[in-house]
């Protein structure tokens, strides 16, 4: 787009956004405010916001120490931690840029981000240490690696080399630190898209881009000083969605949960208690083995002032009644993604508009995406990149354009077909609009299942079948089928109680209250998991190549 | 400050922020949130923010019509009604800039701003006509007036030409309209210090000040989608303060209150009530008669949802004690200037403090300006420019840096001494900063009594005057005197029911209980009321002529 100059202003215009900042002024001004991180022992460690900006201080001057400079690539290989939240701040500050690395991901993949960022440096977690140590050997350009631990590093054993440790080299370091008047339009950070089609992607957020997504998510989801934030989302993810700035920001309280996984959800439900969470957030593929458990319990916790961002997928209203009724949480639906940050859209009661629900739809309405939080232009287009109208009806590819939307990715040439001439980076979301403004994604582009010249949305029928009380899981997909093109495919997973008292037919006939006919699925296979990619989404490209002979081997 | 490059991010870096987004963006968001206004004839007028946004485009579609273009300035004379609402982003969306025109100021002076600015339109409001009539002759490159009425042209009478009506522009243009991709850091509009010393000197905020500013001011002040805002601060303030825009970002409801003045209070009580309002602002020279008038009502309103940011002047305890007690009122101490916009601090509860007050502390320390909101440099420094420490007794100017502060005034050769060679503004107050980081403003430096070569703080005795039930108004100033350099003066304003039954004697008792022999006051003068200027604050370089020589001529 270009940039008309205007009458010159009096603003002090050499001032940048700067995200370190945040943390510098956060603990100027909310110096007691506490930040909890659960460690590897199962104990926990307190400080405060001054507490940590001392050891960022202490972390900058460590790394220029290890001749880590401007520009410099440092890779991060950890858990939701302190000093994960420390390296937030400390690693760009500098005017280096911080790589999440995504620990889920492959060796492969894991070890082509690293090349492909040319990082010089791996900050990694003493439990991550084989992940480093796999993928050591074909990082050519990394020249050490900060293993972050409480340990003595004689105390560890690795072929990694050279080694420094964490507390080491901060304890060695003095707490004061010139900042550099980092240009805001530099790089703070980069994430990699988990690459489910080709290579992982590179986008390199900008100080810019961090910072307006951290004051556009505060006062979104109004997080304010009297809140306490649980930091559930990998902070691998999307920036850990932009929740550790927002906090910071407004000087909330910061819990970290540390290392877990879905055998640790009773760990997490204590946390939501004990350290009085008032909003966490966390994808649907963590929020409903976390309902499940506490579903499971006798005496069920209190959670009537937490309120949970869920975004990644749609969350199931099964999901949301669920936590409602059980516990009094509320899961307010966020849209975003790694190329547009967290916050895209945010699904809260307008007040205009409450009054217009009764009971059942107000739980449908909130599956919707939300509101498109102001910043960013949205639109809808079909297939010649022509604007569809926000009927609610019409479906059409989901296009962003805004200051915290990446314009490119970085170093990926042919990926330049992903942005549009006027600027708007195509989502590969298939959504509507509707007269209210609020956005509802339909699906994927390429998981929308093309049945007769007849579209079918696989996430509305994921919705459907978990909706069902015998069924934990699904998923559907659509299968080449040699007469309407596609056909959908349910793969279910049935609750350990339901198993052999369900059948396919009465799944069928629940389906058959919300979709017609011929959208039904001509199989439903049960089965024991529904297979996931990196990021925790469901891996239908690989569900559709297993199961891509169906319909047309009969 | 040397702005550093660093790796290039994959960002939309031509996406500029730009404040007529707000509401363009609040309009698709919340397009059914309501705005209300009061109307010149006592009845509200009620819309939403679509339909505001659709005027607005109209609006923006006739001044193109009227040749105004990029970087002309437009004047503004005009109450807080739902059509200055709508300038504050047509206006400035066509890339010309908004001239607020202070109307309390003297006909001299505004002749003077409108000159200085080059302005090439004055939009007035039909009931300030005879303002713009008055210094019409003066304003030689005014161009033409659009009057702000619903009458018709023909059925008004004024020697003003050309004249056109704001509401037939409007309805005569299209609803649609292609916004330039103004560069953010061009001006978005300019307000005129009031100059108490010197001519008024002219503050052009950038797009991306005010923008920045809205985030920080919705995030900060917690305002959101279920809030209620009424705009009570005038929108020629800093521009409102920032509120109309913090609101529109989250899509709460708006109130304007239209023309009012002190006789209107029963007015302003009532919209409170009746429109359901939850935050509203104001400095303690409207907040105090508003009190007095609750006061004395029969039947107190029930406030305690509201929460006012109370600003220009130190809030009175007894102020902030009163709305409390009778109407369950929070005011939230805010500090800002026309050079560093509204949000520089906010007096809000810091949980990790709260404990450590007892009750009567804590009202004490909601005096204090607050916590400096991130995004800002703060620093306090003595008359070399050293800086002095966080320790709440050190007294020094207060230094403002960062994204939204001012950097130098518009053309007015010799102000650049406001400024330092690190990039600071020079607030021209005193203060302190305490070890937790809350500012508290000590007086304006030059209002700042020297006497033996000792401080007092007129603001301080100023607080504790009025904590005395007698007394309704209080000034102090310092007058010179032969041994001491300055004495303290107190004006003093008593209540109608105290009249004649209060001593001197008895308000020196008073003030000895928090102030030491040698502070206290060696004339305190009863008066009829306290001189004030064009923006509400006590007039004291005036009061101080006029007492210039009661402490040497005895």
């Amino acid at each position: 787009m270009n940039i008309i100059k205007g009458f010159p202003a009096t603003s002090q215009v050499s001032y940048q956004l700067n995200v370190t900042n945040i943390l510098k002024h956060g603990a100027r001004s909310f110096g007691k405010q506490e930040i909890v991180s659960k460690k590897h022992d199962g104990t926990f460690f307190r400080y405060t916001y001054r507490d940590a900006y001392e050891r960022v201080t202490c972390l900058a001057n460590s790394i220029n120490s290890l001749d880590i400079g401007i520009g410099d690539k440092i890779g991060v290989l950890s858990w939701n931690t302190y000093q994960h939240f420390e390296i937030y701040f400390g690693i760009p500050g500098t005017g280096a840029v911080m790589l999440l690395l995504n620990l889920r991901l492959a060796p492969k993949e894991l070890s082509y981000v690293v090349n492909h960022a040319e990082a010089k440096f791996i900050f990694v977690d003493e439990n991550l240490l084989y992940i480093a140590e796999e993928i050591a050997p074909f990082c050519k350009t990394v020249k050490g690696y900060v293993i972050i631990t409480d340990k003595r590093l004689s105390d560890l054993s690795t072929p990694l080399e050279p080694v420094y440790s964490y507390e080491e080299i901060l304890s060695n370091a003095t707490p004061e630190y010139k900042w550099p008047n980092i240009d805001e339009t530099s790089a703070y950070s980069a994430c990699y898209t988990s690459g489910t089609t080709g290579r992982p992607k590179g986008i390199y957020y900008s100080h810019r881009d961090v910072y307006l997504q951290a004051l556009i998510y505060a006062a979104n989801a109004s997080i304010s000083i009297q809140d306490c934030v649980f930091q559930v989302v990998p902070m691998f993810h999307v920036l850990g969605w932009g929740t550790p700035y927002a906090a910071t920001l407004v000087g909330a309280k910061l819990v970290f949960p540390g290392r877990y996984n879905l055998n640790d959800l009773e760990d997490l439900t204590k946390i939501l208690v004990q350290e009085n969470v008032t909003i966490s957030n966390g994808a649907p593929a963590i929020l409903m083995p976390l309902l499940e458990h506490i579903r499971k319990l006798d005496s069920r916790p209190d959670l009537s002032a937490v309120r949970f961002i869920s975004g990644a997928s749609e969350p199931p209203i099964a999901m949301m009644k669920g936590f409602w009724d059980l516990t009094g949480a509320e899961i307010i639906h966020s849209y975003g993604s790694t190329e547009a940050h967290a916050i895209v859209t945010l699904n809260r009661v307008v007040p205009a508009l409450e009054k217009e629900f009764f009971e059942e739809e107000r739980w449908d309405f909130k599956r919707k995406q939300g509101y498109i939080v102001v910043g960013l232009d949205v639109k809808i287009v079909d297939e010649n990149g022509n604007e569809l109208p926000h009927d609610g009806k019409s479906v059409g590819e989901v296009l962003l354009r805004g200051p915290w939307v990446s314009g490119s990715y970085y170093n990926a040439p042919g990926s330049e077909v992903q942005f549009t001439d006027d600027g708007y980076f195509r989502s590969g979301d298939a959504g509507t609009i509707d007269s209210e403004g609020f956005l509802k994604i339909t699906d994927r582009l390429k998981d929308l299942i093309k049945s007769g010249g007849e579209w079918i949305s696989s996430v509305d029928m994921e919705n459907s079948l978990v909706s069902y009380p015998a069924i934990l899981e699904a998923a559907v997909v659509g299968c080449p089928h040699p007469k309407w093109q596609e056909r959908p495919l349910a793969l279910v997973v049935l609750r350990d109680e339901f198993k052999t008292k369900v059948t396919k037919d009465e799944i069928k006939e629940h389906l058959a209250e919300k979709f017609a006919e011929w959208q039904l699925p001509d199989e439903i296979r049960f089965v024991k998991r529904i297979l996931k990619t990196g990021v925790g989404k469901i891996d239908k490209r690989t569900i559709r190549m297993q199961y891509k002979d169906i319909y047309t081997s009969k």
